[in-house]
């Protein structure tokens, strides 16, 4: 049937396995999409919204290389939250809840306008190889397609296997078969595999819910957006709702965890760590006696919705005991139950920078299959290696992130370089250098490395370089232009800041705390070259954020050449981290059991951060 | 979980499931929908099409009794066409175009907004029995869950069987998983059970057709819908397109047949006959060396479009070659192959008149496990059993739709009174009063009656009383008004007719052959009456149609007469059917194996028609 040989195939039609796709199709690549269901591309598995801390800006990132999650997310988008906003722009995370059943037709549809991406519906249960160089997959009917290069993206569907309560059973999500073949192939080629565990809260019934005595979570009062490209912002948005655990709420789930297959040993493999199931979270935190719980809609119309914050496979029965004790849940009605998952991964330590693997020539794989978790960490790495698949095949210097340059370039470094036991998530804490990577500034950073290699539109990279033009022409602005005590010190007076006593060039004051762009547009002559030159809300937060952060940026960047420069410090056998209260829970607990020699291998251990590293640094006494 | 008990569980989700559930819980009934995936509620498994000859008649039959598939469909419809339209009224049939996933998500919001239905996502294993009588479901999870009366719509998901050439392997539909417990438990409670086949064509790639090779089959200019309710009619459009088959798309299929699980074997259960394979077409026409093949668009926008008329069960390596020699077809690339799909049923003679199971009180079965095929056949046996589960729960009178009253009537009554060895389908030929069931009374015929129970709506029946009146008031005006010689003459002249030499009721002309609404407008008094009374489109058409076709209408009642008085004529043994090539090619194949002793139990054989005793009692002199 598959006459022709493509360029990629791509295999799993996920976040991962979409942006693959594209990303390779848009760049010239003759790509095959094969999934078991065409129905499912783009299913939102576990929580319907895109973004949020650290993700938010990959998507942003994703976005202004030319990938189509931001895109996606804007057009299904019910409520929009930047995150954060009360911190620094480092900090600033956009999200958004999204419309489940539009996310996935939406991805479906900007699929189906990309040229070169063809489709086909099939298991996919082996690969070609010869000589160890990929050359096709084969399905479960025994077609074989033949490629020059393979994307796999499996997500939790190698041999997935759900569990609730005491009872298991085979499947990649609930109601979908699981896939077989892939792991045993791989592994007899001399892969490295394990297993991985995930889990997702109860859908119910927003009819049953008492949403009056919860605490209503409304989207921003001018709600931003994802994409650099003109999608629209959101006019109408749909609230969230806010309700907590209780001490008696835990006692219920307790009474179960005789029979969680996390407790009981059925489950072996671990789950991620900073999205824990609520069984896990009341047994690490025995103190706590209350958790948050989000409420979330599905959708713009469904009554269904989801309960961020729940996740769990303890059996149904003590979930639903559970739930209904949590407030504003008495007459909850269950949709579906929590449950957990295993499924297959890679221990990424096995792939290059460009996400291909060391074994299989031309083999690529992107997302959970390499141990994350995350729409957006999926979506990033099916991007890059989609678009790196392309790139070898066209004989092109590969696109590789650094870790200053990108979220994604320190989530593919920290996965190829430090591997992962546990499904690794993006935090703003992994990024030796965020100040630099902000959300607001993801297009100046990426947009001409990917213009360069052919996927950014020229429409991208102008609007990117008008921005760039008209901030730059802003800050310069401010650094010329003098301004008078007499129109200043009002200003200054009104942040409770010194006053001046004479004439100085704008920037200075503009870089003094609690002095914004909203006051500086007080001056007259700053508002009337703002007017003259059109700038639009964009632009001023652009030069503010260069402005006001110019500092901040320097300081990082010399604490990360003290990092450098301090990488060999070594540390004292048998350490107690344990008395180290100012070490993350996670770094202490990983610390003792690894016991680095160095400051260097302490600093490339999953879960520590640089901060944590800065810590030790001054309890070592540099 | 479900402390509660409901009045009716619904099993399955599918066209039969979702009426079902609607009409329960919108007579008041506490009511659960179980399904394996609460994603895929409402799926057309099959063509995106809904209506057609006999079957346009039951979706208006199903919407006047107050289902919801009319508005389904009228949300979701791309295309409408009124087929038959130059024929008699009695064969006009809606039939419309639709958008598969518009159309699953309407049935799921329109459920979601009906406030008795809950839902629930696991798959049913089992059903709770006691002393002969339904007490619930037992999901695979173990779960039991309480109710008074179960209704199985399991469609095509137990224990299903998908071949594609030599390839076998279990699911309910592509990608989906079959459903096991529920036949095994039912044999051992005494049920019988079969096995059925249906089948599906390759779905493909619109953008590899070239569509400037084929015919383009438009919508109806005017296009009207097909629900009673205030449903808006269509303002765009989108085509299909018409090709054939050929000699040479023939022979390619041929050359697969020794690999074919229809011809060797493999498949042993029967499909339905007049929605044939293609290879079953080119089987049994041997003589014919072209078939029709309409392409439909699966959606609005959707560039995947489904092959209608090229089902197929032959390996996909054949299918694809053969489809590529279809003109149009010269570069398809396949999203999927057909396939064929065995799965258990039910022989329906087990059921009452009210879809209730003689061996199991309150246990009702709707849709394909009754061996019917269609999604409008499946999902007014789902209104019916809905309907009649939630009456004899409240101990109410059931309510049964005579032979003379409705399509649906007629359906229910050949199921449970013939029973059926192969897929069942509704033709206008079933119905010995087809005159009487008109696609445009449907709401006359039946409204009053679902009124009276409690689920037409006031508002629907306050306008089918508005309709009733006033085309009433309209064919009154015919029949007392009378039009001079020099008025009507014109028109009579322009048709042909004999001119008049008196003056007379206008009703005699308007009868004449030829003669329409149209003509009669052109009457000064006429169209100032209908002005007066702002009688609308519908109203001119009911008024016509009962004017026109009165005639008719007295011609079937005597027909039927005959054949109730002629039932018990004998036919002698060992007939030679062959030879009456006015039979039906079906009649003649069934009455050959079968040899009926009587015209009465001639005409009691699933597959023989009025027409066809009529032949017979011609034959045999009277």
């Amino acid at each position: 049937m598959f006459g022709e040989e493509y360029d990629v195939i791509v295999v799993g039609g996920g976040h991962a396995g979409a942006e693959a796709a594209a990303a390779a199709a848009n760049l010239g690549s003759k790509t095959l999409l094969v999934t078991m269901n065409l129905q499912n591309i783009g299913q939102m598995s576990c929580n319907p919204a895109m973004g949020g801390i650290a993700k938010g800006q990959i998507v942003r990132e994703i976005d202004a290389l030319g990938g189509y999650s931001g895109i996606v997310s804007d057009k299904s988008a019910i409520q929009f939250k930047m995150l954060n906003k009360s911190k620094g722009p480092a900090m600033w995370s956009p999200r958004t809840q999204n419309d489940r059943m539009r996310f996935a037709e939406e991805w479906r549809l900007m699929l189906e306008r990309t040229p070169n991406v063809d489709f086909y519906q099939e298991m996919v249960s082996g690969l070609l190889v010869e000589n160890n160089k990929i050359t096709g997959v084969k399905t479960s009917l025994g077609i074989e397609i033949k490629s020059k290069a393979v994307v796999l993206t499996n997500g939790t569907f190698l041999n997935g296997l759900i569990h609730i309560g005491e009872k298991q059973f085979g499947g990649g999500r609930a109601g979908e078969k699981a896939a077989t073949g892939i792991t045993e192939q791989l592994v007899d080629l001399g892969f490295e595999s394990g297993r991985m565990k995930t889990g997702t809260p109860p859908r119910v019934d927003g009819r049953s819910l008492d949403y009056s005595k919860m605490i209503v979570q409304p989207g921003d009062l001018t709600p931003e957006k994802f994409s650099y490209t003109n999608t629209k912002s959101l006019a109408n948005q749909r609230d969230c709702y806010m309700t907590h655990t209780s001490a008696l709420v835990h006692d219920l789930l307790r009474e179960g965890f005789d029979r969680s297959p996390m407790f009981n040993g059925r489950i072996k493999s671990l789950g991620p760590r900073y999205c824990p199931s609520i069984e896990d979270k009341i047994n690490r935190f025995a103190d706590k006696d209350s958790h948050q719980m989000f409420i979330e809609p599905e959708g713009w119309e469904t009554v269904e919705v989801y309960v961020n914050g729940f996740s769990t496979s303890l059996p149904e029965d003590v979930q639903f005991k559970a739930l209904r004790s949590v407030v504003g849940f008495e007459k909850v009605k269950f949709f579906r139950p929590g449950y957990a998952i295993e499924y297959d991964y890679f221990p990424p330590t096995q792939l290059k920078h460009t996400l291909e693997t060391k074994l299989v020539e031309n083999l690529y794989f992107a997302g959970q299959i390499n141990g994350t978790t995350g729409y957006e960490e999926a979506a990033s790495q099916g991007l890059m290696a989609g678009i790196n698949a392309h790139l070898k095949l066209k004989e092109k210097d590969a696109l590789i992130l650094k870790r200053d340059e990108a979220y994604i370039g320190v989530l593919i470094d920290d996965l190829i370089t430090k591997g992962t036991e546990e499904p690794y998530r993006m935090f703003t804490s992994r990024a030796e250098y965020r100040t630099l990577l902000r959300q607001d500034n993801a297009d100046l950073r990426l947009t001409p490395l990917s213009h360069s290699i052919g996927l950014a539109t020229d429409s991208r990279m102008k609007r990117m370089e008008e921005k760039q033009e008209q901030s730059e022409s802003l800050v310069q602005f401010f650094k010329e232009t003098s301004v008078l005590p007499k129109d200043i010190n009002p200003i200054l007076e009104s942040v409770n800041s010194s006053l001046v006593k004479q004439s100085d060039k704008m920037y200075k004051a503009f870089s003094r705390p609690n002095v914004t762009m909203d006051h500086m547009l007080q001056l007259e002559n700053v508002s009337a070259f703002v007017q003259e030159n059109n700038f639009d809300n964009e632009i001023l937060e652009q030069a503010e954020v260069q402005i006001k952060y110019s500092g901040y940026i320097a300081k990082e960047k010399l604490n990360a050449d003290k990092l450098h420069r301090l990488e060999a410090v070594k540390i004292p056998a048998n350490f107690d981290y344990s008395k180290l209260k100012s070490l993350s829970f996670e770094a202490r607990e990983k610390l003792t059991k690894i016991q680095p020699v160095t400051i260097s291998q302490a600093s490339r251990i999953s879960g520590v951060t640089p901060s944590d590293i800065s810590v030790l640094l001054v309890f070592l006494g540099r």
